[in-house]
């Protein structure tokens, strides 16, 4: 007989989490029909992982990246989402997101929630190949969906350049050649005003 | 230097299946607000699968059904969601799906199309333990969302136990004691109406 108890509770964890659904992030979709959500958001930079994996300039372990992504933002199911430009929000955001990973990981039985605590921390600090590179990609993906949203959140929150630039660092610690993309669709958003990145590179079609 | 056409290939890719997440299936959230759509359902199944690999009758390589579970629903960009117990619906789903995985996957460099192509193919054809073990979780994740949701589509859609109980047969093939768990709580639905099986067999809480 399996233990009634250990399945219980994972599958309470598994519906608690449905609730990531419902946190909005600012990012709108590409097509700007409405805000993204976490949950989404989750699966499209994990799904983005293994794609990229070969440019990160560290060996990185795929699973371990993978997982880190799906469980990055968790956290939000009690804390909400910070906008990453918003300075005042930030101030106790360290405070309420350990707070709801106690909480959260904590349905878990105790080698997993152990387990996923672990990968979030490391995150969180960066501190790993795998976290460097997870965290690289949180940050590549809305800026990939602002390009395409005519700037989104870049332009209707008024951000500037130099924010962006800062906010995109992991990505340089990461790797050289999607630095290179992304500094390159950066300037080319500010020069030229509203572009499409992506299409302008693609002189060959 | 790096090739840029493939990484412009890549990242066409990231930028089209961003459209997933406006693929709306019947299910709906834990909280009944919503329908779910296909990227965050995918999301859902993802997480599941380190959480529950546990319980797989074979062994299972959780990067490989990760993958797969990441990318099962890519090909409804194209195709849309069929309903499962939409049997009209369903006749021509095969060629939809097959013509849509040919355009989406191969936006991306041949060796990665060549990848989550066969991928794809193995868990629609649930050639392997992981894809075995990805269908049931695919299963598993409405079950309990309708469970949550006091019947979710199996109320709104008139679908019948039997229907539901044939449905969920990949947890069978998989594991023991996840179908366990599912004719229980398929089982507590029919028999008592509107429950919630979790908190149900949670009795030492």
């Amino acid at each position: 007989m399996v233990n009634d108890e250990r399945l219980a509770q994972q599958l309470r964890f598994i519906v608690e989490i449905d609730k990531l659904k419902r946190v909005l992030r600012r990012t709108l979709l590409s097509d700007q029909s409405r805000r993204e959500n976490s949950a989404e958001h989750s699966w499209h930079i994990a799904l983005m992982a293994p794609i990229l994996a070969e440019y990160a300039a560290e060996e990185v372990d795929v699973l371990r990246a993978v997982k880190m992504l799906l469980i990055h933002d968790l956290v939000e199911i009690d804390a909400g989402d910070t906008f990453a430009y918003d300075a005042a929000g930030h101030v106790d955001k360290e405070d309420r997101e350990r707070a709801a990973a106690d909480r959260v990981f904590g349905l878990l039985p105790e080698d997993q929630a152990t387990e996923i605590r672990s990968l979030w921390d490391e995150f969180e600090a960066a501190d790993s190949p795998e976290a460097r590179f997870a965290l690289a990609l949180d940050r590549l993906q809305p800026l990939l969906l602002n390009v395409h949203a005519d700037g989104g959140t870049w332009r209707t929150h008024g951000v500037t350049r130099e924010q962006v630039l800062d906010r995109m660092q992991p990505i340089q610690r990461t790797s050289v050649f999607l630095w290179e993309y992304a500094v390159h669709a950066i300037e080319t958003f500010w020069v030229k005003g509203v572009v499409r990145v992506i299409e302008d590179d693609d002189d060959g079609e």
